[in-house]
């Protein structure tokens, strides 16, 4: 039985993202998976955009159960982050016991991401922690984001792979997509 | 028995994060049920920070299986999203099929916070959708954030509360948080 994979991330946003989805589901069959999209399953029409958006995370949610792992675009997002609906879709594959597997295409860690936020403007508190200007405390824990994302990738065997696209490829660069489908593959594959 | 309440939030990155979890706290307890908090338990001593972020990682997932629900905050952080890690755990509870409430202390819907993060510079594309400069397009469906995270809530019977907090204050006002309790408390409590 060949496995599922729920292909997450920002990449639905993109003004090329069906093709860019469609380049990634073509490596993921060649690969010797079954690729699930979001975007692959038309919502029905209703009758409100908050009725039609609710079909969406409906129809997302179903791929995710149907799904053996995913696949995770972890590259920041408009900011410093990953996309909230990605991180979301991580969190709710983990608490599945699906295998789980990211990248980003960013270099720089998540220390390194928020410090360049607040331009270095940086202060030990009392406490040891690093702050913002803000008094927001940085998270530095050699870790590409959130604690709660590499720790739930990592405390279940699966791969965070940390990629180093061309500035204006960010969210176009398959590389890292790639290395991600090799390990699933070379773990899970035939 | 009394409903366990996992209160996840960027909370625990303020400068007075253990005041305001202490306060969110106490308000949880004063209306009837057992708080869990980020935070409370501290990790074991470990070699790396890595490791630590790991552990802290393992906790959290621990204190969200217990829970019987969560109320996460999730008013913009550092940027024009939630958090990141809020946003994995919101999902991690609905995968468990817990009861989830969540609030924003920022009235401004996700299609109006990311036009301001373009500076109203949108364009119509062929496809109908609204797009940035970036060529990124606006999720547009009456949503307070992506449509996992509404829509994950909405889809259980839960509550997304939007408050309106100062400017000032978008990190410290209880009002929303209140609210999630008092529904929460109406439906669940005893």
């Amino acid at each position: 039985m060949q496995k599922k994979v729920y292909l997450a991330g920002p990449d639905v946003f993109l003004s090329n993202g069906k093709e860019i989805l469609g380049r990634k589901a073509e490596m993921a069959r060649a690969a010797g998976f079954v690729p699930l999209c979001p975007g692959d399953l038309a919502p029905p029409p209703v009758e409100t955009k908050n009725a039609r958006g609710l079909a969406i995370s409906g129809i997302n949610e179903g791929m995710m159960r149907q799904a053996d792992a995913v696949i995770a675009n972890m590259t920041p997002f408009r900011g410093l982050a990953a996309d909230v609906g990605t991180s979301f879709e991580l969190g709710f594959m983990c608490a599945l016991g699906k295998a789980v597997y990211a990248y980003t295409n960013i270099p720089d860690d998540h220390f390194k991401r928020c410090a360049a936020y607040y331009k270095g403007d940086l202060t030990r508190s009392a406490d040891g922690r690093m702050r913002g200007p803000d008094g927001l405390s940085l998270e530095d824990f050699d870790m590409a984001d959130n604690l709660m994302l590499d720790g739930g990738i990592k405390s279940r065997g699966g791969a965070f792979v940390v990629g180093n696209a061309p500035a204006d490829q960010i969210y176009t660069d398959l590389t890292a997509f790639a290395e991600c489908l090799r390990i699933f593959s070379e773990r899970h594959g035939h």
